[in-house]
């Protein structure tokens, strides 16, 4: 093959005993060590070893309610990919970070420095908290709304952009001769004013290795898209059908586009729960014997913050209530709601079914079958313009991603789509995006050119 | 000598490349790696092989004006410590943060983080932010009051010890069996709403190793004592004479036994800077050396933040104008201010003498001597009543560090002064601190004792 052949982006996502929601009470799960650093560095490691794209930690700024029965509590990102970094040289290293609940300034200090300890490996998985509940520990009575959480996100971006770019990379001199430790006219105040956020600036510590973090996006409602085809570099996306895909891809690509941003900088990365088998019967055995682990009180919680709707009162075993599925998700969650509805429309699952679909992935799709057939699922989205690469979300771990990576990928390497070796050292090399200029050495080019 | 003598406590203070502010000048310096992370784990490491009980770095969310003479940008201390927590197993971190400018549940997060990655190994530098350039960097048209950041840090020390309380020890079940995860008896809302803050709580993590950070406060004003005498576990504090550390020493040990606590869990931990050479005249001419690589634009801007006068425009070879002094220094540095004017008011420096006065750790006292002779002054200090140990801040790095871990630590163990091994793994063993129960707990227990 062509070294330049178009290839696959990986990404290992990672939740503390995997992602299903009961993998932490599986034989095979390490939930005596999920808050043991070094078994998320051995991750990491095998990440690496697996030519993985990043790594790339989910977070929100509350307690998840549903804590009774699952693994959801949450691992700060910063101080653990930070930590990830030393033992890693090439993975990236995604932390997702609130543009509602953080102070600019203390954000771009945490990913420049993330950055730089990593030597250009930092990406921002930009969320505005879907959680209503972070609100109260943040001394406000309601959680923003939807709209309003995204024009704080706009100008948020806007803030740390500007803080990222306030040391031109050309600022740190160090000349012990001379005296000069930094060229101050090359450091800008930046003197930001908005509707939503004063900052002054400059930031306290130099330009970054990447600039600035790669800017990733979630958020697949109206509002998300738009603001994935301005700013993302990587969307991380759910989707249950190939043809919910493609829509998806083809209109997010298209919108980045027609804002004059090259498609090819924008990559969209759906989740992939794969339980793999040695035979497709075997799989199959896994999968339900992580149903059966499943426990409904904790599933009728995660539907009922999916949906909004309460489904504990009704058979478990009847059909799920078409009419109580309306479109009162305001809550981050409009386009996972979509999802749901979706399934319950094509396949008119028992509320137990429904559940199980449920469990693996929250509303990501779960794969079921042999290697070969989970690298042809991988393949026909990669090759049919459903995706350029995936958010692998293995249902255990450590042993849901070793098969993974021992089985699947050297399939992908087969054929042709996924790398034998780095190619870079950033995640921006990873990604194949540019890195990008400080905002301020272009206008200082534009005086003097 | 027994194995239950008082023992110093020591701390290693890591500016990037030392903190002369002309050690970035320094040939033997490490100027072209002050943003490499391998650097500072070599440092970690060295000072573990110490046997040192901490690694410290200071904070302020902004930029410090005299940035172009000297390496004053910012590490982001969380991100740094976390990875030199993979560098170390037993080596206290230590990190600086605001209660000023930053929101209680995220820090809570990043410490409780912090100390679960280094299994128990975190310290906060609980401090108010002295420089008012930060408040432009979070949206204020003013920073806020000296009393109005100690009333705030009252109640966020409050807020965040209720966040780290909030899981009790016994709330992470994780029993497979049961389906079980966590105990959502022990988990407890906080329902903080006070006069400057509302925070509902509970923290999203299981509470971490030490139960909380140790905390470490470096303020030295009235306020300043207050807060270390009911909360402080460790004081930083400057001195230049025997006799003002001693005075420090009685009154906030005093202080806290009046409030009922153990003074010996109030380790007093004064700065001293130390050039070394095998000779005195050795160690005389390396100062002077250092001396002479000092740029006055910067130290005359160094000696205005800290006296809120600018000296610029006269004779730097005539005296210091008495006159010029006076009690403007609202800036948090109100006690450092006062280090200064006991200098003028003893030696009746010039200008230029007392810039070099205070140019190799700005305030703290400078030790200039053979091994035997800064071993000598550690002694007298620790032993009559003047500190429990002291933060090491070595004029350069890594030089200055290495030269007092291989000649001075001896010295201090062949007089039964500092440790040959460490007794514990977490800083709080270090210190000889006990690890706080749970105040729900506490509660909890009252209600059913």
């Amino acid at each position: 093959m062509s070294t330049t052949a178009r290839q696959l982006n990986l990404n290992l996502f990672v939740y503390p005993a995997g992602h299903h929601e009961a993998a932490w009470r599986y034989h095979g799960s390490a939930v005596d060590r999920i808050l043991d650093i070094d078994y998320y560095r051995e991750l990491a490691r095998r990440a690496e070893a697996a030519r993985f794209d990043a790594i790339f930690l989910a977070d929100g700024p509350s307690l998840p309610d549903n804590v009774r029965y699952a693994s959801r509590f949450r691992l700060e990102p910063f101080t653990w990919l930070a930590a990830l970094a030393t033992a890693t040289t090439h993975l990236g290293l995604i932390a997702t970070a609130s543009t509602t609940y953080t102070e600019p300034y203390n954000l771009a200090r945490l990913f420049a420095s993330l950055d730089h300890l990593s030597r250009g490996r930092a990406g921002w998985n930009i969320v505005t908290t879907g959680a209503p509940q972070a609100a109260a520990n943040f001394g406000l009575d309601e959680h923003p709304a939807h709209a309003e959480r995204y024009a704080r996100a706009e100008e948020f971006v806007e803030v740390v952009g500007k803080l990222w770019d306030s040391w031109e990379d050309e600022a740190l001199v160090a000349d012990p001769v001379s005296g000069v430790f930094a060229d101050t006219d090359r450091i800008h105040a930046i003197d930001h004013e908005g509707p939503r956020l004063r900052v002054r600036g400059p930031l306290n510590t130099p330009r970054s290795p990447q600039g600035r973090p790669v800017y990733v996006q979630a958020g697949s409602s109206e509002d998300g898209r738009a603001f994935a085809a301005r700013h993302a570099e990587a969307v991380f996306t759910a989707h249950q059908t190939i043809g919910s895909a493609r829509a998806f891809y083809a209109d997010v690509k298209a919108r980045a586009a027609a804002l004059g941003r090259d498609p090819a900088h924008l990559k969209i990365l759906p989740g992939i729960s794969p339980f793999l088998g040695s035979t497709e019967a075997e799989a199959r055995a896994l999968h339900e014997e992580f149903n059966q682990l499943t426990q409904p009180a904790y599933s009728l919680r995660q539907l009922r913050q999916l949906l909004g709707v309460d489904l504990s009162g009704h058979d478990l075993d009847g059909p799920v209530p078409r009419g109580l599925i309306d479109g009162r998700g305001e809550r981050g969650v409009g386009s996972r709601f979509q999802v749901v509805v979706d399934i319950v429309e094509r396949e008119r699952p028992t509320i137990r079914q429904l559940l199980h679909r449920l469990a693996g992935a929250r509303g990501h799709r779960v794969v079921v079958g042999t290697p070969e057939q989970v690298a042809d699922t991988i393949e026909e989205w990669f090759t049919t313009g459903a995706a350029d690469g995936f958010n692998v979300m293995p249902p255990h771990l450590t042993g849901g991603f070793e098969v993974f990576a021992d089985e699947v990928v050297p399939i992908l390497r087969r054929r042709g789509l996924f790398r034998t070796e780095y190619t870079g050292r950033t995640l921006r090399d990873h990604y194949g995006l540019p890195r990008p200029r400080s905002q301020y050495a272009e206008v200082a080019a534009r005086a003097t050119g």
